[in-house]
């Protein structure tokens, strides 16, 4: 690695962070069910497939429009067993508390992980409790882990888009980002974002059961949530892992007016921003439109659209411009902002 | 709560720990499998019984005698999982990393991880990394989750200690702790302390494996590892739990002769002090020698020792000590010393 000690860009979800999982991580835990580098690991027991993932949370403020480190811990390691269709089980939670906090905003974030669960129905059954001595930055870091169980009829995975298939977006793009970044900063907008930090398991389930399952096997075949750069490191993930290109359309993708307005104004580009409660689903063309319809009856995907196929060549992102042009929606090499979940 | 703000030692294993967790955690999380507050939750599925357990990690400088971040966060939650009898499966790894970190350092920390995991025989299968910006303090942080299995045969609790069982400890106390403070200041004591940091599983496996399961249910009620707090805070939680008294001779506790020197030093009391690879074993009188035995042949266990008894009355834990005198040993009020784990 050209340089050697870790920058924020390591976390951001793009290129440098990619390259530190295969130098280090992978380097040295390397083994066929870490490989696969889904949201979850699935591991086989006894007949079962069991989904087990992990998440630290670290976002700055504890507290935005729409959501807290604790709703967004909870979310988060939910989302991440859906997208490979498992089923909550249950969670951990790790609290990592520095020195000289307020036990009332301890308490306001507990308070909120658990009103969140219990919508989502998944109970916290295990945890931890560190305090770290005082360094005057009010840290307070959470990981949740989460365990689930997959039906052994799925297939879902990173892998798996194949192609002429539709890639599906459960909503608006950039609100989590957005909404930490204002609360941030007073830009003077009149517009408030609220973060869209929401338990997709729901979703998950009405998608799965709005689909049958023949004999060729599923018509889903990829689950992404786009946390950490946005849609854009989504799709070229799942172009990379599959091995086909993705085409999308930039006048399907919704994004909401202050969304768009903030990101003009900073120079963002808003399918790299941070979502916690969308989905991209990659499924048959055939199932498409009722996966669609089943998702706007959804609370969580309301705004719901095909936008884009997947393409045999060229490999990688490509957008289909607004102007009719067409070009590379590349990985991101540097960080848009940094401790955003 | 009296004091509103999060204090040290609010994370050191003692009495200021356990009411966070009943006033904030259990207040907001409660669920039975949650307040039982073992170092593993157990959960059943499909006829299985699921160990769960999670960890983080922040111990103080990231290297010392023995050990270091990486290998005390493999060791700690598989032998979380082995207190309740479980076979660990999997392992989840998650990183908090301070902008600026040296990677080699990073990558030094999961080369250990990697190594340790090996020797346990278990697998690190899914992760996740953050970074937060430059604090000045080179900051790493790591939380481990793990998933194991338990024999149904089993019930392994801190709540299933039983009169006239016999208290067994697998060795020397306070090694890690004592380890941790000397690398962390210069005493200029010639003996040099190694931490215990180890993976457990084995020893737990050699002393389930020479016992016999009878009708009447299992010889070994009750295993802890002795982490924050010392063998002092763990007894008191056994206890508690199983509503029973313990009385320990103080004679038959094995503390290595740096370690006595350097509590001496200090005013530091080694059954409060921390361990990483030592287990304390509540099992009926009739197994228990057969117990000891077979822990002498683990190098894990190879001064272990009956060094007490679990007694109908009084409540608390007791020690009789070298003069002849009974005293209680309370549960720690305050912290002995900060992110030693």
């Amino acid at each position: 690695m050209k340089n050697n000690r870790i920058l924020l860009s390591h976390g951001s979800g793009g290129e440098k962070m990619h390259l530190l999982i295969q130098d280090v991580f992978i380097k040295y835990f390397s083994n066929p069910l870490l490989n696969k580098l889904d949201d979850s690991a699935i591991f086989l027991h006894k007949n079962f497939n069991f989904a087990f993932t992990t998440d630290s949370y670290v976002v700055h403020p504890l507290f935005f429009p729409g959501g807290d480190i604790g709703k967004l811990s909870v979310c988060g390691t939910i989302n991440d067993l859906c997208m490979c269709g498992a089923k909550p089980l249950y969670l951990s939670a790790s609290f990592i508390i520095e020195e000289g906090i307020e036990i009332s905003i301890l308490e306001k974030v507990v308070r909120s992980m658990s009103k969140t669960a219990q919508e989502a129905g998944i109970k916290i059954i295990t945890g931890d409790t560190k305090v770290i001595e005082y360094q005057g930055r009010n840290n307070l870091f959470i990981t949740t882990t989460g365990v689930g169980i997959v039906d052994n009829k799925l297939n879902i995975s990173g892998s798996n888009a194949q192609i002429s298939d539709r890639v599906i977006l459960s909503g608006s793009v950039g609100d989590h980002e957005v909404a930490v970044l204002t609360v941030r900063e007073d830009f003077g907008l009149n517009t408030k974002i609220s973060s869209d930090t929401a338990p997709l398991n729901s979703l998950v389930e009405d998608i799965l059961s709005a689909t049958s399952f023949g004999e060729s096997g599923n018509e889903i075949h990829t689950l992404r949530d786009p946390t950490r750069g946005g849609i854009a490191t989504a799709l070229n993930e799942i172009t990379s892992k599959s091995e086909v290109g993705i085409l999308i359309y930039e006048d399907r993708i919704p994004i909401k007016e202050g969304v768009r307005a903030v990101c003009e104004l900073l120079g963002l580009n808003p399918l790299y921003a941070a979502n916690e409660g969308k989905l991209i689903c990659v499924a048959s063309k055939d199932a498409s439109e009722s996966i669609v319809a089943k998702m706007k009856k959804n609370r969580y995907g309301r705004d719901a659209a095909i936008i884009g196929k997947v393409i045999a060549s060229p490999n990688g992102v490509w957008i289909s411009t607004l102007t009719g042009g067409k070009r590379p929606l590349l990985m991101l090499e540097g960080e848009q902002l940094p401790r955003i979940c």
